[in-house]
């Protein structure tokens, strides 16, 4: 994929994704993650790794209270059941009501026309970030996911738009993060994407900016997942090995690592 | 277990079974999978190691939708809960109106009385294949899991019987595959014979029958678990080097560790 | 933490814990888990290395079936969403009624008001066990985690507590037992302390007290967490270690390592 030229801030990545693990690990943001079904345990354990404390309760008498003392949100539309239509709105409003981040995965808005509806109430919601692959997006925004098509979405919701795929697209609108780490057999473990979005709402909490926080978590994912590649024997030992990789990712590593288009 | 003659077809299944994996890899077939809570996340994983694409969701409001686009369906009638109990119809009425194979495991219907209610009812919906145990054939037959039985019960529903165990049988009433591959620990480990179904439902898809199919995928299943008991070293260790196992898993190694009763 | 002196009973704990432990492979204890989304893969899996049989259903219509089938049945409140709240008492009666031991694990009561009121109607219900942190005691007693307050708090609601942290305490208000171990990998792990819970309901199926069940299921769950820590690489690859310890832990293992306070 083109992508517009990296923007001045771009070459610092690396370190500012380091710094905002570092304060992860020390800080131990909460995150509450109302997640899809087969996400859930993958969210916990890749938070756990990564230096947070997460939550996941979606019912709606329980999410505000624990939202109300998180960092960050995390709403994923998959699986999405009874309780999690009923949990969700409260979620963003207490959020909201706190000036609290919080991130959207619209999960799979392109297979099920009640889910999109959803997803759009949500995005009226102000989320920072709309975590989402290429077939989402084009569902959500009704127009190809070409970096254009995505920079203008973003300007038009004042929205951090992470386009995750081959390459990952971070854009705010203006400034562009281009992201070209990351293994194909990331694609071979289910909820990889949903935990990378947990991951964002954490550094959400931290960040100065959403945009920030989105491609650092990227990044930091992507050069886990290469990591975790090659050490893994296939798709099942992948996944434990990219919690290892994440666990121990030092600055050094995220640098030398970092493959920034 | 003693079994009737192995059929004709039977010398060649291996061969069978390793085009029905080239085909999924290619074609990248999306299966529905309705299942219990203990199961989902290594349903989906277990679909992914082996080339498919797996939906979750179980809400009524969405199963039309995701069945619609996948090309089979799994109804597991585990943690059969309000959302589930209400899922279901519509998905089994949706893959029935497309045409599409769907494939039945009633897990502990011999445990509760209600969830054995439902699963009888779910046979009248024209499962192609019915994948349980002994205890849960038991329950839904009325009568033991002997060979002669699980044939007669095949032949009065139309149904696909894979019946999984130290040999797992499965029969369409006239043919009998009997496949002797598997390993203990595969018992020690949650979900296993549930995902194993959704392979089942994925073969369906590919297959020319059913019965085909799900001896197929059952073979599959116990050769990459041979494969993984070399690797392992306990029920922990086990998951992943399965999931590693099926996806390397090549026609060569499928035929010589084959063993047909 | 400083504790009261080990009681007599306490140098023969390794010896009781292994007992349990191989009275559960032989046995093959059922236990039914009403626990939380994140925990029940992994508490099915640890209950099923140990020995045990697990079963997960929270639905209202179906709990009384599995926890009349069972020998023990576990509560843990966490994710609770309606078909829990709705599924939990049905479970509760059904175990008083079979005069079965259960167990209660108040999952992150001091975050969410109205679990915490649930959870002191589930202590008015006669759990034989509470397992829970420091930070859910004091929320569920109204006084911070002291040895002598947990003492004060077992007697006056005739419970056992199993207080877990770096060391885990366990009194019925008169015996105290005093665990060291363990690994700081495992609050890196989602769901490992409700997973304890599940080994503890397993064990009061088998065991003379309920306090020595607690106990005992602790002392293994240390043992097999520090033997899984010196072989994994982090915190994704501690978790199938540690199943795999607990599939082959043995009675010198547990005697040679097991360090009372």
């Amino acid at each position: 994929m083109s992508t517009s030229p990296a923007p001045e801030g771009a070459p610092d990545l690396p370190i500012r994704a380091a710094e905002l693990l570092d304060r992860l690990r020390a800080e131990r943001v909460r995150v509450h993650a109302i997640t899809n079904a087969a996400a859930q345990v993958f969210t916990a354990n890749l938070l756990l790794a990564a230096g947070g404390i997460p939550s996941l309760t979606v019912a709606p008498e329980e999410v505000a209270s624990f939202t109300g003392r998180a960092g960050a949100l995390l709403v994923n539309l998959g699986t999405l059941d009874s309780e999690r239509r009923a949990g969700i709105p409260w979620a963003i409003a207490t959020a909201r009501a706190a000036k609290k981040p919080w991130v959207l995965d619209p999960v799979f808005v392109d297979a099920s026309p009640p889910r999109l509806e959803l997803a759009r109430l949500c995005l009226t919601g102000g989320p920072a970030v709309v975590r989402c692959n290429a077939g989402e997006f084009a569902a959500l925004s009704g127009t190809e996911a070409k970096p254009e098509a995505v920079q203008a979405f973003a300007a038009a919701h004042g929205v951090v738009v992470a386009l995750t795929g081959p390459v990952d697209i971070v854009t705010d609108g203006t400034t562009v993060f281009a992201i070209a780490n990351g293994h194909d057999l990331m694609t071979r473990v289910t909820a990889m994407g949903c935990a990378a979005t947990a991951l964002v709402a954490a550094f959400a909490a931290l960040a100065t900016t959403p945009a920030e926080a989105a491609a650092a978590a990227l990044l930091v994912m992507g050069v886990a997942g290469e990591l975790a590649a090659e050490t893994a024997a296939g798709p099942g030992s992948f996944q434990p090995a990219l919690l290892d990789a994440l666990y121990w990712l030092d600055p050094d590593t995220l640098r030398s690592r970092s493959r920034l288009a």
